[in-house]
């Protein structure tokens, strides 16, 4: 009879595990953030978040963009507000999550195995990504568990979650059905298809992002 | 004596010729769309593109923040703004570049084989890039070659061009040295090390983004 010696067992659980990622955004001015903060919530939903946390300030305009694209296009996708940010991180922690900061100035993905101890560590993550120059305290420990850069050169937050997100689901996450859409795409070579659930009256999406 | 056959010899010119990217903005509008549309750009340079066509409109404060961050933290990155979309697709095609219009409707880029049928052009590519709703034009053969959706889910112009380089480059981008830098990131698993060139008059770049 084959048995399963430690390592067998521990790539399995490995392997079961669905680990999880939270974005939180820190740094949100209202005024002038809107846009990109709604850009960097949707490109979370899109790219296999359970959510986004916006840290210590509210918006409800934002809010009710991103609530309205999970109504129509479907998942579980949360969008919380006015936390702040070192209670999301220390309940993050207590729940045994890991924390990763972006940051140009961390280890580069590509060039070092930072995204592999992420993984191996096979815990959940909050990613941490700024709108404005982030505390010096998210580089310490007692903050971030891993800073990663998406390349050290100056870019985007938006441009940086998209390709960690990516990175860290393999790929997977873009191949992922939404529950209970009201309004989902059809892949086409050409043109555009679109498939409405039929015997509702789901108005339509035509918020401009 | 080992000859090349056709294939191999074909492999082999796909393999050393290194296609590039160049990116088009389109439908930027100078007022609502200046931060998104700078963040595109600064992506693109990160995430290994030669450079950007901001087409039919011109932003001469977008292209100088981009070409002082080129200047700054170096390669050879190129903004071009003013020239009409139509022009700037069909000098691409004469050069015989590959257009790739990214859109939520297109060949989703995990799912499909859409990647496999880009790389195996061997073309340079001109990925389109909208800001506001694009014409049905962009959709039909006489624009684009190839309708490419990075997911089938309304999200980001900003995350989606990340992801669709990073692909596109298979992650080699974000190894790439640029040259002629004034100001370079030594990258740490804590804090912040920047190396700044001696002997010159750098000023810093402390442009918010």
């Amino acid at each position: 009879m084959w048995k399963e010696n430690s390592t067998a067992r521990s790539r399995k659980s490995e392997k079961e595990a669905v680990p999880k990622a939270v974005v939180l955004r820190w740094g949100h001015r209202p005024s002038r953030d809107a846009r990109l903060t709604t850009h960097v919530a949707l490109a979370a939903r899109a790219l296999g978040a359970s959510g986004l946390i916006l840290s210590d300030v509210e918006d409800q305009k934002i809010k009710e963009t991103v609530d309205e694209v999970t109504q129509f296009w479907g998942g579980t996708f949360f969008f919380e507000m006015g936390i702040p940010w070192r209670k999301a991180v220390s309940d993050w922690k207590t729940k045994n999550g890991t924390v990763v900061h972006l940051t140009a100035y961390g280890e580069n993905v590509e060039t070092s195995d930072v995204l592999h101890r992420i993984e191996a560590s096979g815990k959940s993550v909050l990613v941490i990504v700024g709108s404005q120059k982030v505390p010096a305290e998210f580089f310490s420990e007692a903050v971030s568990d891993f800073n990663v850069a998406i390349g050290n050169q100056p870019h985007s937050e938006c441009a940086g979650l998209a390709v960690f997100l990516d990175r860290f689901f393999r790929g997977k996450e873009l191949a992922r059905s939404f529950q209970s859409w009201k309004v989902s795409i059809v892949p086409q070579r050409r043109g555009k298809r679109i498939v409405k659930k039929k015997n509702r009256d789901i108005g339509f999406f035509r918020k401009e992002i």
